[in-house]
């Protein structure tokens, strides 16, 4: 029986008008004030800002993919460097996944358009099998076949040493029967229990594990699958599978699977960061959110703003600026000039398209620190409303009403 | 007649042993402890480091080049912004070249192979002709032609604002007749002559100009170069031109140059930046350089060490070791144990190879923090050696003994 002595999830605080809630997860590097955002810093790095810039910009705990880890450079030698958060100096809370969404992403073409409903064929895939036994993949470095089986991701993971850590699940594909959909389940279900027993054997104290709900976009699976972990000595509980082919659907889905959740424990919403869907999330009860949306948006030029900026500028239904548009070339304000992050304090939208159009990376590093600031900001003031109930109001702050 | 109100050079102490001394540069953005090294923040930014951290690791200036602002984003834009200090976010002393550099650079191939007297053939040629008037060049962005004229590159260097200009120069290349490099000599006076004429015109005490000492390799147009430069009213000269086929013959020249320059006034060297070349430019009398040779090595994954530590690896004859190498791969030391920036402070070899492995943009920075700590340390190092009169003993804690 799986226990947590090192860690606890606290209620702090439950809406009355909704379902949203104020909590604290308490673990050996800290705690979360949730609902938190975590951030992916995929490959043992945030791309571009240091671990000390992501503390100064409010950042309460990242997340790095065993997947990326165990091929380079490999779960053994991390732990031999004294694990992950003293080789990356993040001396905060982690997570880290189990390796299976980039097997299956990589695998079935992107993952992110799975969970989305859109059928990614771009992509090589590099899933060779998935048997009741294990997956089977080809290495994205070298192209040499690996196997991941639930026991090999804890133990990984354990190497790794993140304080929070997610069983291997089937992330199963949209375009299947529902057939496939509840068999898939079934075997991530046998998955958990085989994860859950790996973690147990070796488990220190130092880390807390989560399970997956699966079901696809079946109400009945869905039920069945969180019957499942409820009844699991799972931490936490994370919301995983496919939440179906548009933003309605997935709002669906997320409430009705968080009405059959166990809510005393902690609940991640798996791979989901746009203003509206975190509004949409913790409305419903979820406590945690990870995407690589706001870091990768930023490598691209993007800005989040609120939505004052773009009914100025004209735009609706987007949450970011695009840096790269040649109207910023000659504006001298910030990227919003009531924010506190440091690039808003120093750099105006002119610098930031001149680095853009010069090529200069240093544009990353202060993109990403502006939405990162940005989102700590906006996960502060949604904790902030949900504890005064005014969260429909506060969601107007953040989004155009097109999007509301 | 060109003054300088809000500038000073101030000598504080002349070594005995050696013509090197300690200065201070004034200027209206701060003050510059010398011997200096300059660091290249090419388009207005250095390549993956705020200015807040150029500043933390003990940077007192900056240079930008006018020739990449001048064609991206513009003088004119720069200026409209605030000026360069204001645009780049750096509140320290900074320093713009003529733009000549890169446009003889690009003509004529490389002018790094140039100063080092190697000939550069596999770069474009985008030099298109130098008259009496102007250089002709296309642009490295659009291939449109431009034409920079002595008073243009004034120009262009009053709009960026940076405290210390330099006038616009030929940078002759090697490969000709000493005839040839006479003439080029003599038209650069005669650009120079313009350039202050320019500079004078529109001089508003917020910045100071360098005059450029030319003749080659030849003693005799150093001779000439050197009474020129300090007949006029320059505020400090700069070693230019090209300095011969290696390192002994550069350092005949500067010595000989440094012998015939105005000690009064502050002298840099241009371009120069190994460790070596600037201990044995300091000795003659050298108080700045600068050189992409720090940022641009940390780009490639070298980092910049001591002597010791090259002993330790069994490498002779360099100053850095390059993390990429896979002996790094499970070494949990920092770069350097006895270095005290933010880089060696967290993280270990290891990580850092990792990241070079993992093409993480983080490593940029971690790097190049490293390399500019590291410089100003040396530079720090070597006034105090200076003032102490133990600069070949300083020397050697620097350098292996293959280079001393």
């Amino acid at each position: 029986m799986s226990s947590y002595p090192n860690f606890k999830f606290d209620i702090i605080f439950k809406a009355s008008s909704h379902r949203g809630r104020i909590g604290q997860i308490t673990t050996p590097h800290g705690t979360i004030a949730t609902p938190a955002f975590i951030f992916c810093a995929t490959k043992a790095a945030i791309k571009g800002v240091s671990p000390s810039e992501m503390h100064a910009q409010g950042t309460q705990i990242i997340l790095s993919n065993t997947y990326h880890l165990m091929l380079q450079p490999g779960g053994e030698a991390i732990e031999k460097m004294g694990g992950l958060h003293k080789f990356m100096g993040w001396n905060g809370p982690m997570l880290t996944d189990s390796g299976g969404y980039q097997i299956f992403s990589l695998g079935h073409g992107s993952v992110a358009e799975e969970i989305k409903g859109r059928r990614g064929t771009s992509k090589r895939r590099t899933l060779k099998r998935i048997t009741e036994e294990a997956a089977e993949f080809q290495s994205y470095i070298d192209g040499r076949t690996h196997i991941l089986t639930p026991e090999k991701s804890m133990q990984v993971q354990h190497q790794l040493g993140a304080d929070l850590v997610v069983v291997l699940d089937e992330c199963t594909p949209f375009h299947v029967e529902k057939s496939y959909t509840q068999k898939s389940m079934e075997m991530s279900h046998r998955w958990a229990v085989r994860s859950l027993n790996e973690f147990d054997r070796s488990n220190d104290g130092r880390q807390a594990i989560y399970g997956i709900v699966q079901g696809g976009v079946y109400p009945d699976l869905r039920q069945d699958s969180c019957d499942f972990v409820n009844s699991q000595p799972f931490f936490g509980h994370a919301v995983g599978g496919c939440l179906g082919k548009d933003k309605i659907q997935m709002k669906e889905i997320v409430d009705l699977t968080l009405e059959l959740l166990d809510p005393h424990r902690p609940i991640h919403l798996l791979g989901i960061g746009n203003v509206n869907d975190i509004f949409n999330g913790v409305q419903v009860g979820i406590d945690t959110f990870d995407c690589v949306h706001p870091t990768r948006l930023a490598r691209h030029g993007g800005a989040l703003v609120k939505a004052h900026h773009w009914q100025d500028l004209g735009i609706k239904g987007k949450e970011h600026i695009n840096l790269r548009n040649q109207s910023f070339q000659t504006d001298s304000r910030p990227i919003d000039e009531t924010c506190e992050c440091s690039t808003c304090q120093t750099y105006s939208r002119s610098y930031l398209h001149h680095l853009l159009k010069a090529g200069e990376i240093l544009v990353i590093n202060l993109l990403t620190v502006h939405n990162v600031f940005y989102m700590n900001a906006l996960m502060s003031a949604i904790r902030k409303a949900i504890l005064e109930n005014s969260l429909t109001q506060e969601r107007k702050k953040w989004l155009h009403e097109a999007e509301n």
